[in-house]
């Protein structure tokens, strides 16, 4: 059976320009006015979760983009060993910028101990805290946070409390797949990674510049 | 009306460790014996798609981490003025490592000239193809090259059949929404970004660090 042509294939390219550009006019308009509304600046609890690859590495590159405009940046991984060795080596260029602290102590399949991923867990909470409330920082990164939540590890309810509070200008990251529905709520923007396709299915292994 | 109390919540705190403990050991032996297959290494074709933030970010995340590795990388942007300022800078201070093409003429909400953008498609897209076969590049990064694809600036199936001969050990990241099924078809990495929240939405407008 054939389809009728569609309008735009029986058109000239000539006509066809003219179209889209009279299209992105509208569509420019549209995005214009939608700007102008938005005047506020504030410092934005952003989360990355879902089970597809990139929540880490896109606060990376928010990590680097901030690095980029002078920024102050803390980054608290709770879960140690999830960076790999490129990360750490090119964020230690900027020392005077960047501070790193490795909280937990791989992931919670590896070390197979609840007590210590819990400890663990609460100390990274410790400096975290304290690192969003020095206000030399304009950017927090908080990852795998989401895994230590997940798990219980700590209460949901005291954290939300303390990112509700925290200083107006201050953006905080937080990564991890499983996001709480109470960090959802709080949040001003949320991504969820979804995987479509990885490479695992065609027995290829992790790489360096890829997976670490 | 009371739920029955879950089985985890009648344990004692060891009792807990210890099922927690048993639990986690086996995931790691699945996830071991799973890593264990996965034995190939080669230059992956990654795309970054869906109508959520973090495709470019992600990706200039890893150009980042495979900096910290020492690979040669080479950006094509097919959409000019999208990156920020705060990228450029940090990028630029590593001149041995990244090269830059900005190839595109603006959004094409912005320009809303059609000859004009596909011929800067064109353009750009040669330019891609040249730095893909030069094998001192181990990762090439095609910022917002579905937008071309979509609006059929270039033709898909160049692209496709370009690709899949592409030199074994290149890395080729491709961003932008609407990825083409041709494009996921060759793919070796597929992820999705969904919007699940944004900032717009509060009249929260675009910031330094965040959008740029």
């Amino acid at each position: 059976m054939n389809k009728p042509p569609k309008k735009i294939d029986l058109m000239s390219e000539q006509e066809r320009n003219d179209y889209h550009a009279k299209k992105m006019e509208k569509k420019k308009a549209a995005r214009d006015k939608m700007l102008a509304t938005k005047t506020k600046e504030k410092g934005l609890i952003i989360v990355h979760t879902g089970k597809g690859k990139g929540k880490s590495t896109a606060a990376f590159g928010m990590v680097f983009r901030a690095l980029g405009h002078g920024f102050k940046i803390g980054i608290v991984q709770f879960v140690k060993g999830k960076w790999g060795t490129g990360e750490r080596d090119i964020l230690e260029k900027f020392p005077e910028q960047v501070t790193i602290k490795a909280m937990g102590e791989g992931f919670t399949w590896d070390t197979q101990d609840r007590a210590r991923d819990i400890r663990a867990a609460k100390a990274a909470w410790e400096m975290a805290k304290e690192m969003i409330m020095d206000k030399s920082y304009k950017m927090i990164l908080l990852d795998e946070l989401n895994i230590c939540l997940r798990y219980d590890y700590l209460d949901i309810k005291e954290v939300v409390e303390f990112l509700k509070n925290k200083p107006i200008d201050t953006h905080v990251i937080i990564t991890g797949r499983n996001a709480k529905e109470e960090l959802i709520e709080i949040a001003d923007l949320v991504t969820e990674m979804s995987m479509i396709k990885h490479p695992f299915r065609s027995g290829i292994k992790a790489q360096a510049g890829i997976e670490f």
